[in-house]
């Protein structure tokens, strides 16, 4: 019997190549039962932490699955091809720190190893391809219920490659925190919980720009920039039809200061 | 029994994030049966009436199937949650106008709901991401058959909210219409219907630009503004070879006047 | 029975219209258990080459199916619209030369017909949409095992349109190829099997810039050019970190010159 009839797909592969065709290819060859959610293939190309948000805030929202990531700058070298069990799906990836966050979402690493059987690859491992040739195909094989041990050495889940932790701080009257993500609308995610906005009232100041604390886009005034809770339930930073991310000039990575302004 | 083996997704929400393989996962999660067709999720951020054209134009071709469409500048506001009957489908999203033209498309808007029934959402509505909280559960729970009476009060389809009627106007030698559309490929297409061409001849100005009447694409010499009928039905400009809608120099909303040229 | 479960999609609508979600439309309701694997809908607008390349090097990783290719300047024109067999399925699109390689890669077309036969089509078959009224109601009747003779008249395997063998050179100490394509990450493929660099060392120049022998991305010191075989078996050039595409200035088409650099 089936252990999963769900495999998920986050890549940097983008859409224009036939790369993310054939990773549905192989997945349809080896377990014609799976059905394929496409999280996103458009991760900037090797931007892994982007990846891992993305993977991370998504995957409370999916049916149990093999959740199969690939974002793999080292592709081919020795960093090491993971599969990770958790009490809610499983994780498939390199060993990058894509999948740790993900991995904590759905309860916390509980086992892992390292991909070394061949049996379970493609017969010829390309040097450049192992979403094709390692991580879809094991996939495959784990939705199939072939138990993970198979894969390879058990290796201990607290040695799995972790991102560093985004910088946060709140203090007196304002919040520090890192640039997680920007949509598709400009819309600006930072690392703080929701939380940290309490006490910072109405009337603020973001990386010098006046803002207002608002609850929806529609709240703000046309082009004034607003701060609420987003849909992962993090700080950030719109522009009522306008994009946050061209008003305040920032990349996913910067670090902003929201200050109370009175 | 399942009502709809189908659900549709007409959004703006993109592909490079994870908000549309959320959507999958929340229509997967409840109505593990079903199929989603993706019609696009590029509609341009908060083009409403883009998104409500490309639903109206593809939902003839799309199996009968609760049709999602969100395009929801709105989000969070005032503005009611609907579920539209209609003699060959549903229709769920925000009433703002993107669903009217398709309901009209699928027979006509027989019976409507407000969606209010909490119950039908996921536990916490988020006031930025009602396609996952509200629009991708309540289509799951049609698909799954639950009558549409059950997710709120009826409203008088009446009153669902239409965008306005482009302008078209067709006289003696010319014709005027209202830019629908610009597909991929820079083809315009207008909101007059191919029959306004009858009677214009072969030779044509097009806001200024000669053109000539075309059968298909490569009727037209290269780089040669040709004026045809589209797929639709419409009347449509293409450059053979290259983009009508850099030739023209328009958006959609402005309005071109086709004349007879002799 | 149906002959085959999946139908597989490679075209240059874009995924910012509804065309795509159409054709996904049209094959479910005519061929509702057949599933659809999207190769990719991105092949820039027209670029037959760039199509049959993504398609050729596709197919062998996808499982059994009708594979339908549309790339097609020339639709509505007096092109063939056809059905191809092969030993390990069927393609299905225009006569342009789009489809050939992807028969080689099948193990050959063994017969084909011209698509003639307009009870197959769309009740209106449009003269620019033939992916919509030919090609996907082709496919999904194909796919629920009509036989092939009956879409159209049989035709010469030998007289399908195939375009021109790319050009490669091999001589002694260098390689001159045609580069076939460019991908998301600015990776450049030549047209060149992964054999024709044996002998030439691991110290090269290509178009004038120096470049070291690899075997995977991160082989390279960053911003360094390197070659290397890529996952199709063919010679590429690829930057760590960077794009090939721009540190070489080079398209599709372009020929170059990689030779040993002592």
């Amino acid at each position: 019997m089936a252990a999963y009839d769900w495999i998920t797909l986050t890549t940097d592969y983008g859409l224009s190549d036939g790369y993310t065709g054939v990773l549905h290819g192989v997945i349809a060859v080896r377990a014609p039962w799976v059905r394929v959610i496409d999280v996103t293939h458009l991760v900037p190309p090797g931007d892994v932490s982007r990846g891992a948000a993305v993977l991370a805030q998504a995957v409370g929202h999916l049916p149990p699955a093999v959740h199969v990531g690939v974002v793999d700058p080292g592709v081919g070298t020795g960093r090491r091809a993971v599969a990770i069990e958790t009490p809610q799906g499983m994780l498939v990836g390199p060993d990058n720190g894509l999948l740790t966050a993900a991995a904590d979402a759905l309860g916390g690493a509980r086992a892992a190893v390292r991909l070394t059987d061949a049996t379970w690859f493609l017969p010829d491992v390309s040097m450049t391809f192992h979403g094709r040739d390692i991580f879809a195909p094991v996939a495959a094989r784990l939705a199939a219920g072939v138990p993970l041990a198979d894969a390879g050495p058990a290796i201990e889940p607290g040695s799995l490659v972790r991102l560093p932790e985004p910088i946060v701080e709140v203090g007196d009257g304002y919040l520090e925190a890192e640039v997680l993500t920007v949509d598709r609308f400009g819309n600006v995610q930072l690392a703080a919980p929701g939380t940290a906005l309490d006490g910072l009232g109405e009337h603020l100041e973001v990386g010098g720009v006046r803002a207002s604390r608002a609850k929806t886009f529609a709240d703000g005034q046309p082009r004034r920039l607003i701060v609420y809770v987003d849909s992962a339930g993090k700080v950030a930073l719109a522009v009522n039809g306008g994009r946050a991310v061209v008003a305040l000039a920032i990349s996913p990575g910067d670090v902003l200061r929201v200050t109370r302004s009175d």
